[in-house]
């Protein structure tokens, strides 16, 4: 056994503010369009579906935006989060690279997700908001606002994709446990859910389909707002409390990472962890990698197109600039059920166009394989979308022992893996599949769009 | 939502002893006898089954053992846990109360259980020692041995009882993925086994079956040991570790528990956060009322008898000075799986027959409601067990509420419920079921015993 290097932070360390790269980016990210027009939509047409000043947090050039002491409050349930360095990890592979990992699965709900949901419900109840609505795949973004919101009096209503909701059941348990209530879409609730429950009275439901829901709730009802825990600005930003964190913790190890790698669903995550150093970058002042990994089942930053398109699948939302392989992408059914969206948010796509940062994509059972490396070496079982990460860092760790190179690699471990043991089980039982997209699927989905292209 | 508290220790503030409560104890914990002869057996007997090392601490007089470097590396993974102030719960009771809790589940394995994984695993390796057995119920004592042998190189074989092997398949995927081999138990693999299912082939299996089929394998084979997750003197010293951080705690908080509450299973969670403030209790320098809880389904402290018993349900080990339900005694399915022990260690049974502790019994369904207001209160939804402790803390700060006294009250949060929310979901559907055991079936249970009484 080697030993074991933990940095942590004090309290007063956890950072007071959190940044926006757009202040910093030469090219800004393109506006959102509406959908009839094609003009750009001002902050006036988010105002059903969100608070105030989270539309101004949206759209602000501000570099950093100050962190509310209520927020930093119940961050420190779980935060500081620790960072480690994995000399296990290291020895294992053999490599002279030297590789650390910023650990997010200590908050209570298992993920890096309320590091938003927090800030969201905050804000809605400084505006007398009652309740906030919200859609949910395998639930850890449903969890983690139904966590958030009993801290400030709100109710949270969850549309769950049916599919999970019967599948996973303990997500929806988690949710309740926190005083949520949630419902397998679609549903009866809504126009949205009859209508598609009037043509498939069996639907499994989809996250296009619950964010429909979610949203028409929102819609309907004054004292109700709609919260989104990926792909927006404002989502990315409050995020990036990871990576200001991963800052001092880096100091205080006396290194700074040459390469940066989370996985990436919609982008809250790698946003979160990498930005705080691309400012640097953007800065002029160092030089470091951003890598986001995909799963080759969702191509969307690797294979996808670069163009206007809309957040959901239904098509109810404003037209957002972004990676995508088209909304109506149905992506294979893989365990990593948080990297299964369509499209890349506009902030990291203007990124991904201006080569700031890197994109690759990796199949699912080299990512098992790597977290299970990594869970009899590190000791922490990750979560499937984390595994992603671990692949990727074996990669470049591989690549560093060829080269002899001891560059510095650090790592978004998002969540544990405590809510997915029985992904673990079908790849210790050679059950789990690859899914490989052929380009035809793709160019047929893209073609479906009759979205502006960009550039 | 009131402000949020948290106490939080350095890495170098991990403490560095074990506290043996023995040396200070009046009246010493009475000696395990050989069943055969009666006689009190020396630790000679042992040797078969562990570590001379660990021998040593199950017999020690020592006030204090100084915990091994390699030990306190591994530590250093998830401690110092955390202690929390925790003020939203005080708010919902309305109590002039203070209430403190450690929280342990911030361990790979989710609960307190690797405090003593992993010096065992240690002390095996010293030795060479090549392979661990042991069994497990629900998993939570399986995992974390799994989790530890991994930092030292050792294999981990795991006797899981059949009815949770077959209905509860995600903490054995989790040992899997820890790399340790789970079988199911009763197998073919032991005579023991084999013996059980000549005489029924769809036995369910059992604690007491599990614990004989993995002796047993310990004592076949020279180069494998055999390992205990609480009863015995040295699991619950290595526990101790909880309790010496939580004393800092308390003081940096400024603050002294007049009450500390734990969960009680075999007593190695309830020891683990009392004795340390036990000890100014036996020295004479302070006050401190630690009570131990049980379910209504399993109550040995409450009502059971301090007699002789063994350990296992075949009668495989030593007989042991213990509170006692006789080690036929099934419990009722409650979902507290920890907590369906027959039996008390050696020590605890003579601090409870000395009266230096207390015990209390409650129902599961108000620990449930108790675990609920708790996670809606102050985020972090507990294990089964750890809500018995919640349920005597609100009791007390009823009390406290109707006395107009501020006592503070200090409870062990001993692990997290992200593998229990089948439980919660059975909560919430009204499904739970109290269990009151008759003094019938008590009477019946020790009447079995041909054992020595104490006394």
């Amino acid at each position: 056994m080697e030993k074991i290097k933990k940095i942590t932070l004090s309290e007063d360390e956890i950072p007071r503010h959190w940044y926006n790269i757009v202040a910093d980016m030469v090219n800004k990210p393109l506006p959102p369009l509406h959908p009839g027009t094609l003009e750009p939509i001002g902050p006036e047409a988010l105002a059903p579906l969100f608070p105030m000043e989270l539309i101004k947090q949206e759209v602000t050039q501000e570099k950093f935006i100050e962190i509310p002491e209520e927020v930093r409050e119940v961050y420190k349930i779980w935060r500081p989060t620790p960072m480690f360095r994995a000399y296990n990890l290291e020895k294992a592979l053999d490599t002279p690279a030297k590789i650390y990992y910023k650990y997010e699965g200590v908050s209570p709900a298992g993920s890096h997700k309320p590091n938003t949901a927090v800030p969201q419900a905050y804000y809605n109840m400084k505006e007398g908001i009652k309740k906030i609505s919200t859609e949910t795949g395998a639930g850890q973004w449903g969890s983690a606002l139904s966590f958030a919101c009993q801290f400030f009096g709100i109710e949270c209503e969850v549309f769950m994709v049916k599919v999970s909701y019967e599948g996973k059941p303990y997500r929806k348990i988690m949710m309740n446990t926190w005083g949520a209530t949630v419902h397998a879409s679609p549903s009866n609730l809504t126009n949205a859910g009859r209508q598609i429950l009037a043509q498939d009275p069996n639907s499994p439901g989809s996250l296009g389909i619950a964010i429909s829901e979610a949203v028409e709730v929102a819609a309907m009802n004054e004292d109700t707002k709609y919260a989104l825990g990926s792909v927006l600005n404002h989502v990315l930003m409050h995020q990036t409390i990871i990576g200001e964190e991963s800052r001092i913790q880096m100091e205080k190890a006396g290194d700074y990472p040459d390469i940066i790698i989370a996985p990436f669903g919609g982008g809250s995550n790698f946003a979160g962890i990498t930005f705080p150093f691309l400012r640097d970058k953007l800065e002029g002042t160092r030089n470091v990698r951003a890598i986001a990994v995909e799963p080759t089942s969702c191509p969307k930053l690797t294979r996808g197109q670069f163009r206007y398109d809309f957040g959901d699948t239904i098509g109810m939302t404003p037209l957002i600039p972004m990676y995508t392989l088209g909304h109506n992408f149905v992506p294979s059914p893989i365990h990593a059920g948080g990297l299964r969206y369509h499209g890349a948010g506009a902030i990291v796509s203007q990124l991904l166009n201006d080569k700031i940062i890197e994109a690759t994509a990796i199949n699912q059972i080299e990512c098992f394989k790597a977290g299970v490396l990594f869970a009899r070496t590190e000791g922490i079982i990750p979560a499937p979308e984390a595994n992603h990460a671990i692949a990727e860092v074996i990669r470049q760790a591989n690549i560093c022992k060829e080269e002899g190179s001891s560059k510095t690699i650090l790592f978004n471990l998002c969540g544990h893996g405590n809510f997915d043991m029985g992904s673990y089980e079908q790849f210790f039982a050679g059950k789990l599949v690859d899914f490989e997209v052929t380009a035809q699927q793709i160019e047929a989905s893209l073609a479906e769009l009759n979205t502006p292209t960009i550039g």
